[in-house]
């Protein structure tokens, strides 16, 4: 099968007009059912019921199989169990559906004899029959733009420009979810599980034409054969940052790794070298892929300049400055000496005493004179040595002096400076006793493109991710030779 | 001044039975005024406003001096500038005052000409005159069973048996405030700024000895005499989990210690050598700092058994079971083989297909059974292999599929399980769109003393830290020459 046909495939599995949902029933707590209320829900094609024992789920009409249904079917979601996987998969054949999508589990991954063969045999029927296999023992696809909800419980997150492509079901809704409480937007969403046809390369290869997706996250376990899959992802990042998180790089992760979805794990030290030489970004865990994707979406390309942290607002930013000194610097990014002229700049803004008018700053209490903290960031921002502000507030602390509505002023001038400054720009704002406000300013900095962490130490892990790609993509478009800038 | 009158002068600082605040005035504004309502919400013994220009402050009778006052005093905040402060020492003095707290800064941190003279000539006088000062620049004392609030913004944690010593008050103030979110109860804080007088070693000796305190917390920046201080926590590892978090190890944080506290922050390798000496448990930011200090309060004492983390609760735990065996195995926590005893029971308890029943463990769609899920853990606590199980959830996903009376009676199981058992015991409860039903959990959680942590890598990063200062224990309690177990 060529490899248009194959990326077509993809497409029309991502975007379908129709879709079947096997193992939709009366009984509301079956997945196929679950399913099929997911799509109820959000998806504007045509929706087929097929149970052989029931005339009608949900108020649609059900039919005895795929191959009864008097339309076109496009796309099926499979949610029966294991053992009757090869008539189900026959009956799409002959229906001519393009994508089958096996959410039902049991197979390679189950490591008892026979359901590894009858994986294959199920493959080899679907490839020979025309039709593609997403899974078995996964989630399968999601496309906002395309109105595909994810998984049984249907999350449908913000369309936007970040996919995901994942090994493991539970791994891609944590990175969703998180990413949606974070504001990531996505274009696509793929988990593949047992990946026993269309695999990570195959999803990457998708993404790296797809005009939607300009960043990449993935969570990938192993495979048979991995170098397609490296080979893909030194093709995509010179033109959008991959970030991976690779499980079951520890022994016992491998065992799991193989439990989970049947794949090889393979060497810890060879998939860290071959990431790294892929340019793809290697992060540790979802906290750091999502941070990371987050900082991909909102911050814009970064140069190699250094980092300006901004602490104080109330006052008390000393510690705080000594802190994201260290962090900072354990994380790789610069932090450079403000010029005279900013320096004396500021100390006009700024009183002295309760402040640090070096960088990292502590700008004192200004947070009680908002007009103050704007000069204050227009100044950092001219500085021609600054690449990206980051501020660190504690909400609490705030407001045990200020109002919520002085709160928000200060938010005001962080919004403002965002929309007038190409500058990039963070906030870190420490997890709070008021939840209820803390909510409600991170939704308006999210709002306003500005992306929030709850530490110090991830944000500048993200950032320290962020600025490492933008290196390789400088580098590599001044030449191989060229400076660094 | 011997070592028992000193300590004997901060037992008095922390219990004080009558506080003066110089500097508080009219305008509600100043940080002297809010200090006084600070003390006059939390109080319960007498204060006295000191204001020269007012004959009453927010209700209380004013005096125009310390020595005016007609009562004994014993603590006093001064929270007026640095230009006044030799006045304000003597005026103390002479009163017979025995803890004197200087929120005021500008002095040796400043770096400016003069002030780290006139810093040294206010101890002086204060020490010849009988007096202890803690500060200047910092936010001073907190003792919840002294009803002794913390800083002007008037912070009054549940008492407990942890204490914190910091060089910083935006530090005491981040880790105090995310420790009251996260349950942790606090014995005595200390944030002593310049350290001019009464510095981290006197108040660590303080704790050393200090019935209510079992935790130490430190945040330190450096000292131009360290040994004292590592000598000191030497003395206390032995009896008490002292845990460090060292600002200024970078240059820049360097730089900025000195700017913050006047302090010489000394160098990286030294510090981190001679805490290691020393059986501190070290940790790299305010985050890691809460969650390990968490943890020993919540976890009771960790042997070297292995941990069993354990996904699931919906199906869909295969990745995070990936996951958690690579980030356990990172951080040195070993996942012990569960006993073929342990297995078998599993396998009657939970079905297969679609969990996975080694270690760590994917229990599968077991959340729907609580009943199941109750007497999968006690056979997991029963394996003599297991030294803390960490369960692994995703909220959204749960409430997904869930009612939330289900997702109730799961977390049912889980307190009525640490009642039962005496297994440690953690929950790693991802971030969640769910944000008003997460916290219901988490307190719920919290209240039933079962630590939560927001992610697996952070979850493992505490419980390694505390295995770590256990086995120092274990080693120490057998002699050196004592067998591991």
């Amino acid at each position: 099968m060529d490899d248009n046909k194959k990326l077509e495939q993809i497409e029309s599995a991502f975007y379908p007009e129709s879709i079947a949902v096997v193992g939709a029933s009366a009984d509301e707590h079956k997945f196929g059912t679950l399913f099929l209320h997911s799509l109820q829900a959000h998806f504007k094609g045509r929706i087929y019921p097929v149970n052989p024992n029931q005339t009608g789920v949900a108020g649609l009409q059900a039919y005895p199989s795929v191959e009864a249904i008097p339309h076109p079917v496009d796309y099926v979601i499979v949610a029966t169990p294991r053992g009757s996987i090869l008539d189900t998969v026959g009956d799409c054949v002959r229906k001519g559906v393009k994508a089958i999508h096996i959410f039902s589990a049991g197979f390679s991954e189950s490591g008892e004899g026979g359901y590894q063969e009858l994986e294959r045999e199920m493959v080899s029927m679907a490839q020979e029959g025309g039709a593609r296999i997403i899974g078995p023992n996964c989630l399968g696809l999601c496309c906002p733009t395309g109105n595909l909800p994810f998984g049984p419980e249907g999350i449908m997150p913000k369309s936007g420009k970040v996919a995901f492509v994942s090994q493991s079901g539970g791994i891609a809704v944590a990175f969703v979810l998180s990413g949606i409480a974070a504001d990531i937007r996505f274009s696509k969403v793929a988990a593949f599980g047992n990946g026993s046809d269309l695999d990570g390369a195959d999803f990457l290869e998708y993404l790296k034409a797809d005009g939607e997706t300009e960043i990449v996250g993935m969570y990938l376990e192993g495979a048979q054969d991995c170098r397609p899959l490296f080979k893909l992802i030194r093709e995509v990042t010179p033109v959008k940052p991959v970030v991976v998180l690779k499980g079951g790089k520890s022994e016992a992760g491998n065992r799991g790794a193989f439990s989970h979805t049947g794949a090889i794990a393979g060497s810890k030290v060879v998939w860290e070298a071959a990431l790294k030489q892929a340019h793809a970004i290697e992060v540790q865990g979802v906290e750091e892929l999502t941070d990371t994707v987050l900082a991909f979406q909102q911050l814009g390309r970064l140069g190699a300049k250094g980092a300006v942290p901004m602490a104080g607002l109330l006052g008390a930013g000393g510690g705080m400055v000594v802190t994201s000194s260290d962090i900072f610097t354990r994380e790789g990014i610069p932090l450079p000496v403000f010029s005279r002229e900013t320096e004396e700049k500021l100390r006009k803004i700024i009183p002295q005493v309760g402040s640090i008018l070096r960088n990292p700053l502590d700008v004192g209490a200004v947070g009680s004179r908002p007009e103050a903290l704007a000069e204050a960031m227009e100044v950092l921002a001219d500085d021609p040595e600054t690449g990206i502000i980051v501020v660190i507030e504690m909400l609490d602390q705030l407001l045990l002096v200020h109002s919520m509505e002085s709160v928000r002023a200060i938010h005001r001038v962080f919004a403002g400076f965002r929309e007038k400054r190409s500058m990039p720009f963070a906030v870190v704002l420490y997890p709070a006793l008021a939840e209820k406000e803390r909510s409600e300013i991170v939704g308006g900095l999210s709002r306003a493109q500005i992306p929030v962490y709850p530490s110090l130490d991830r944000a500048a892990r993200a950032i320290a991710n962020v600025r490492r790609y933008w290196k390789f993509r400088d580098e590599l478009e001044e030449g191989s030779g060229g400076a660094r800038r």
